[in-house]
C-alpha cells in the first residue's frame, strides 16, 4: 500500500489539476509565471526560522513523471480534455528555479525559494514544494531552539515512534541533524543519509531479566565499549545506580574499560541527575555521562540546566518530530509576476490584512552583513537584477512607516537566492549533509544574539529596496483607483 | 532520495537493534514476550480516540525483510555479532497479533494490538508499530471530531501543503476519511485508496486572468458540471458574488445547468456567508452551496455554526492534517507477559505514578453493549481466555475504589481484539476502505452522547475483571515485598 510513496507526481491539490487543465482550455497553460515561496510568522516566536528541504525539492522535480496509470486515472475523472492529458504524457519540468540553500536562517515576508515556468508547470509543482519545504524548515528551526537551548551538550533525535508517518521520522531527523543534533535513535537515516544513528535498551530488556542487575551484566557483556544503562526501571537511586556501578566494577574494570553513561527516562531529573552525579563520582565513574529524555523541549531542557542538573546529553523525542508546540510552518506559494512575450508584469495580492500584501515583481533579497563581525544586520529585497554598491552606505527603511530609517556602514552583501534549476535542468551542485550541517551551524552561530535568543527576539529587519518599495506602491496605488 | 520509503524494516530505533543482537548473546533471543499497545490520554481531552493504522502495520509486516545492503550497513557498524547478522537474513516475523479493528472508538489504558512473538521479532516491530498506528489513530480520532463538529454538512480534508511529510498528507487523508470526511484534495489519495478528490481554483486562477468575471467566465465554461467559483480575491460582497452570480447568468442558465457553490476563504466567515447566501438566493440560486476554508477547526465550526453561518460544507487544512491543538498521540508498547516453555508468567511495570501502572498478562477486551440501543456501556481487560456469561448481571467495579461499583443487566458482550497474524501467517481479511468507514460511522453513531461530547465528556469505564484484578494486585504486592 506504500506505492504512493515512490512517484510523487499525482501527490497535487485536485485543484492544480483542474486549473492546468483550464489553463488549456484557456490558452494560458503557456504563460509564464513567478511564484515566490515565503512565510509570515515565526515559529515559537522565535528571532527566525532555518529553510530546508530543498534537497527533497530538487529529487521530487527530477521525477516528476505522469505515469500511463497516473493519466488513466485522470482520464476516469471524467472533466479533463485530452489536449491536457496527453500534456501530462509529454510533461517534464522546464522552468528556473532560485532558493536559499538548506540551513539558511530565514525570516518573514522573503522569498525562500522562487518558481518561474509556464502556469501548468508552476501550479503543478505547488503543493509538493509547500509540503516539502514547510514540513523540513519546520522541523530544523524547532531543533535548533532544541539544540540551542542545551548549550553545547549533545542532543539527539527521539522521535520517529511519535513522528507523523514515515517521512516525518526519516526527513524529520534529517532536519534536526542540519540543525545541530548529534544524531537520531532511527537507524534508517544512518543508513540513506548518514545521520548517526545510537541506542541502547529499552525497559523491557530490564523486564526481560530476573533482575535489573542480570540485566545490566548481560548488556555490559555484550557492549563492553559502548555501555550506557537505562537505570530508571525500578529505583534509580536504590537499585539502578548501584547496580550499574556493580556492574561497571565487575565487568569493564577487568577489562580496563570505562562506562560511556547512564540514562535516565522517568522521575525529577533535574534532582536524580545531581544524585547520580555525586554517586559516580564517589564510585570512581566521574567520566560517565548522564544522559536524560523524557518529554524534553528547549523550555524544559533550559529549566533543568538552570536548576544545575547535571546532564551530559539529552534524547528528544515527540516535541521535536512534531514541533509539537508549533505544529505547523506557514508557508505559501503566491503569484508575484507574469511574463507575456518577454514582458513581465508585476502582480499583487491585496489584502484588507495590510501585513498580508504580497510584494510583487521578480525579486532577489540581499543580506546585509557586518563587515568585522560577520553578523547578518538585515535583509533587503530587490529586483531581481537590482545591485547594491557596497561602496556607499546603505539607507534601510520601514515600507510602511518609511520615517524609520537606519545607514548602514562597514558593510558587505550577498544575494541570497542561489540558481537551482534552469530551463528545466538542475544547475545547483547540492551540498552534502555534513556540508549542510556546517553551514547552518555557522550561520546560525553568527546571527546577534538579539535576533537568536528565545524569549522576545529582536525582530530582524527585511526591508525593500527603493525600487521595490516604489513598484508595491505603484500596483497598491492602480489597484485604488480601478476600484 | 526516497529509497527509505519502499522498505522499512531499518525504520526501526537502533536501540531494537543493540537488544535484538543483546538476547542472542544471552540465549534468550527465542523467549517469547506479549507486548501490549496502548495510550494513557486522550488527545483534546476527548471521550475516546479512534484506533486507525491496522491496515499499515499488516502492511509494514509483509514487507519486513533485512536486505543485503540492510545487513551489510547493520556489519558496518563493528557492534553486532555474525550470529545476530546472519539471523536478520533469514529473518521473516512468524508472531501472533492481535487488534481492534480499524476505525474502533478506544479508550485510555486498555491494549489495542497485542503482540506475541520472541523477544527478537516483538522489539524489531516496536517502533513502526507506534509510529504507524500513533499517527493515523491521532488524525482519525481529530478529523472525527471536526467531522461531528460540522453537524452533517460535509468536512473536506485540504491540508497536504501543510502536513509533516508525505506519508502525512496521504495516510492522514486516508484516516479522515475513516473518520468521516467527504473526500481530500490531495490527488493521489484518490488514486491509490479511493479518497475522493476535489478541488476548483486558487487565487493565482484569478490573478492571471485580467478580470475576476474573465477568471469565472474561463473556469465555468471549462467546468459547467462542476462550477465552484471562489470569491474572496478582491471583494467577496462588491466583486466576488456579484461576478459569479453574472458568470452563473450568463454561461450556465444558457446551458441548462445549475452552479455547485462558491468557496469562501478569507474573511468574516460568519457575516460574509449570510451576506452571500442572502445574495444568492435572491439571484434565484438558492441551491448554490456556500463553501468555506481558512483555518477551520472543529471549535471554530462549532461556533460558526452557533453564529448561524450559512455554510454547507468545510474545507479543513493544516489543523486537521498536523492535529494541531494536539499533535501528539502517546501510544505505547509495553511487555506484558513472557512464556517459557508454554508457561506464561505476567510481567508489570511498576511507577510513583499509580496511573502508569501497567496491566500484565496476555489479555482480552471485552466491549458490553447495551441491548436495546446498542450503546457500549464499558470495556472490561480479562484474561485472553476468560469469557463473560452474559446470562447474569455483569457488576464492574473501580480497579483502585473498588467500592464503587456498578451493575449491568440487559447488555451483550464482544470481544474487541481479533486475530490478525498467526505464526507470522496474516490470518485477518482486511476491510474495504469504505468498509472500514462505513464501521467506524456506525460505531461513534452508537456511542453515548455524553462519552462523544466535546467538553467535559462523560469518562467511559475501562475497568478489570475480577480474575485479571486479581492478577494485578498480587503482582504489586510481590514487588513490594521483594523491596
Amino acid at each position: 500500500m506504500r506505492e504512493y510513496a515512490t512517484n510523487l507526481t499525482l501527490l497535487t491539490d485536485f485543484y492544480e489539476l483542474t486549473m492546468m487543465n483550464g489553463y488549456i482550455e484557456s490558452g494560458m497553460d503557456q504563460q509564464i509565471g513567478y511564484f515566490d515561496y515565503f512565510f509570515r510568522k515565526l515559529p515559537d516566536k522565535s528571532g527566525f526560522a532555518i529553510s530546508c528541504g530543498l534537497a527533497s525539492l530538487v529529487d521530487y522535480i527530477e521525477n516528476l513523471k505522469f505515469s500511463d496509470d497516473d493519466i488513466a486515472f485522470l482520464r476516469g475523472k471524467g472533466i479533463f480534455g485530452e489536449k491536457f492529458l496527453s500534456a501530462l504524457k509529454q510533461f517534464r519540468f522546464s522552468g528556473d528555479i532560485w532558493a536559499m540553500p538548506e540551513g539558511t536562517p530565514v525570516f518573514p515576508n522573503e522569498p525562500i525559494v522562487i518558481v518561474r515556468g509556464t502556469m501548468f508547470e508552476a501550479q503543478l509543482i505547488e503543493t509538493a514544494l509547500l509540503l516539502l519545504l514547510n514540513h523540513q524548515s519546520l522541523i530544523c528551526s524547532k531543533a535548533n531552539r532544541i539544540v540551542r537551548s542545551a548549550d553545547g551538550r549533545a542532543v539527539l533525535e527521539f522521535g520517529a515512534r511519535r513522528a507523523q508517518g514515515v517521512d516525518a521520522a526519516v526527513l524529520g531527523a534529517r532536519a534536526a541533524y542540519i540543525a545541530g543534533c548529534a544524531g537520531s535513535s532511527n537507524t534508517v537515516c544512518d543508513k540513506y543519509f548518514g545521520v548517526p544513528a545510537s541506542g541502547t535498551m529499552a525497559h523491557s530488556w530490564i523486564q526481560l531479566f530476573d533482575s535489573e542487575y542480570e540485566a545490566f551484566k548481560a548488556y555490559t557483556t555484550t557492549y563492553p565499549d559502548s555501555t550506557v544503562l537505562l537505570v530508571d526501571t525500578y529505583n534509580v537511586l536504590k537499585s539502578g545506580v548501584p547496580n550499574a556501578i556493580k556492574v561497571f566494577d565487575e565487568v569493564l574494570k577487568p577489562l580496563g574499560k570505562r562506562p560511556v553513561g547512564i540514562r535516565l527516562d522517568s522521575g525529577d531529573i533535574a534532582y536524580l541527575s545531581k544524585k547520580c552525579r555525586v554517586m559516580l563520582d564517589d564510585a570512581g565513574y566521574s567520566d560517565c555521562k548522564i544522559f536524560a529524555s523524557n518529554s524534553l523541549d528547549e523550555t524544559i531542557i533550559r529549566d533543568l540546566l538552570y536548576q544545575g542538573a547535571k546532564i551530559d546529553a539529552f534524547g528528544v523525542g515527540e516535541r521535536l518530530i512534531t514541533s509539537k508546540s508549533w505544529p505547523v510552518f506557514g508557508g505559501v506559494y503566491k503569484l508575484a509576476a507574469v511574463e507575456v512575450d518577454g514582458v513581465l508584469t508585476p502582480k499583487i495580492k491585496l489584502s484588507e490584512n495590510v501585513e498580508k500584501i504580497t510584494v510583487p515583481g521578480f525579486k532577489q533579497v540581499w543580506r546585509l552583513f557586518n563587515k568585522d563581525t560577520n553578523s547578518p544586520i538585515a535583509d533587503v529585497i530587490t529586483a531581481h537584477d537590482e545591485t547594491i554598491d557596497t561602496t556607499k552606505p546603505y539607507e534601510l527603511f520601514h515600507p510602511d512607516y518609511t520615517w524609520k530609517r537606519k545607514r548602514i556602514d562597514n558593510y558587505y552583501c550577498r544575494p541570497m537566492l542561489v540558481q537551482i534549476y534552469r530551463q528545466g535542468e538542475c544547475v545547483y551542485q547540492l551540498p552534502s549533509l555534513q556540508e549542510v550541517r556546517a553551514y547552518c551551524q555557522k550561520c546560525v552561530a553568527e546571527l546577534w544574539e538579539e535576533v537568536s535568543r528565545f524569549e522576545n527576539p529582536h525582530r530582524y529587519y527585511v526591508d525593500l529596496s527603493y525600487d521595490m518599495w516604489q513598484l508595491k506602491r505603484q500596483l497598491i496605488e492602480r489597484y485604488d483607483d480601478e476600484q
